[in-house]
């Protein structure tokens, strides 16, 4: 049983951030229509609640970023997944393009190989919330648990715990249910790559909890959930529950293979973790002390 | 008024690709729930109809190629707009994965910073037809004109044309109507880039023409249009008609501002041009031909 702890998000007003934009009538109507641009939901009585969705890539650490929205609130609250310390300018920029009120910087994991933007991103746009989850040990704003619910208006995201890639690993899972959007959306971390899956070799790693973490919390999921990961390294964006079952070529291997599998990749020292980890602990706050000092 | 020709999908047998994959039951019965995993259309009528649509990304170059398939036609037709030659193992792989039959290798112009995968997969899946614009003065199997339509199952492409940064360029359109995805895709090539667009100043480039191009070709699509570009270099993936219409720094502008800016842009000499026009006007061929020598 998922046990639902839930997340609101406080009715504050209008962010410094926001009021810096401030449209004509017309583009006030263009950037109306505009922000309902999104997956539609299934139902068509919940036909209202829109999620706007949008994919960003860090390219020096092939990260992906997404941005969610619930573009058919009158707040349009959004936020961030996995942002990066480098991108953060770009991303404050397409939401205030977009007109919506970030709430939320959300973190998968504790990163070996990139800065979280979530530090940046609240001394920038005050009233930001950071989460990350309890078992990272990491500090921020908001631990989450395995259950818990993120709620941005009248979405949320469910949390998952998916340990294996570093023992705090979660996966934020877009809400079940017909006023959710459809197919449901899995931001797996590291957890499952497109054809791959994280390294198990450090920060509380271990295949086996992987191999446990994935069969039991993201390949149980609908087939048609899109999976979008935190990396890809080939060109990939996206891809779905399905297609990582059938095609995955690490996690459809039985549990001692893929044991075998991850504890001989004989892979290399991260070069960014001695520097990302400490400061993604306290959720990139570490990094931007240092750089205002 | 926009002429239709329309480029009907052929009922061909099934493609050699396609017969090295020999599925087990169960794994037909996911692979044909994973096919599905798509863009739902707007009408419950046509519900049936679906677009499997794939972002996909060429590091190097900063290329978009993307994969798009009618889901729901017995054959699953599928077709890539502007696929990268070093990128071309990785596609075919998906195409194979998702169990599409790949009809068309489509490119929005010639492209200087980059050689098509049109004649690799050519060479490597018999029956896929390429396609380019009559305008482009290159050489493809099919060449499009301005009003055309590229049926693949029961979707489409408009073809409309969008020169300016080179002569030849086009924007390839999903169709109008209930039965075809909502909202609408446009496939830019580099007219309209995410909050930019192509340089005008080699292959018939002409900064007047592209201005009364995206005018009259791209901003008259509904505002919830998605933009799909050839390129992006900071990150993004996808905009809108109506995002692009508030925010291009260049496009927003009045067309003498505009053409200031594009003969103001001193930009270097680019460094593929002299490789990849030559063999992009043969589709990719001419660069074939030398690797099989």
């Amino acid at each position: 049983m998922l046990r639902f702890r839930c997340l609101w998000l406080s009715s504050c007003s209008s962010l410094p951030f926001n009021q810096q934009f401030a449209p004509s009538p017309i583009l006030s109507s263009l950037r109306s229509k505009m922000a309902a641009v999104s997956y539609s939901t299934q139902s068509s009585s919940s036909s209202s609640k829109k999620l706007l969705f949008r994919q960003l890539f860090e390219k020096e650490s092939s990260t992906y970023t997404y941005l969610l929205a619930d573009a058919s609130h009158p707040d349009k609250p959004a936020l961030l997944v996995d942002p990066v310390d480098r991108t953060v300018e770009r991303d404050l920029s397409l939401v205030k393009d977009l007109g919506l009120k970030l709430v939320y910087a959300i973190n998968t994991h504790v990163h070996a190989d990139h800065v979280t933007g979530s530090g940046l991103i609240k001394t920038k746009v005050p009233g930001v919330k950071s989460i990350i989850s309890k078992a990272s040990k990491a500090s921020a704003d908001i631990l989450v648990e395995a259950g818990d619910k993120i709620q941005f208006g009248d979405l949320y995201l469910e949390v998952r715990a998916t340990p294996g890639h570093t023992v705090g690993c979660v996966t934020y899972v877009t809400g079940d249910g017909a006023d959710q959007p459809q197919p449901r959306m899995a931001f797996t971390g590291d957890a499952v790559l497109i054809r791959g899956c994280g390294r198990t070799d450090f920060q509380g790693g271990s295949s086996q909890q992987l191999y446990e973490s994935v069969h039991s919390q993201i390949f149980t999921l609908p087939e048609d959930t899109y999976i979008y990961p935190a990396h890809d390294y080939k060109g990939f964006t996206v891809s779905t529950v399905g297609e990582e079952m059938l095609y995955n070529p690490r996690l459809t291997k039985d549990e001692e293979t893929f044991k075998s599998i991850m504890e001989n990749l004989k892979l290399s020292y991260p070069k960014m973790i001695d520097v990302a980890v400490p400061a993604n602990m306290v959720c990139g706050l570490q990094d931007v002390e240092s750089k205002a000092a």
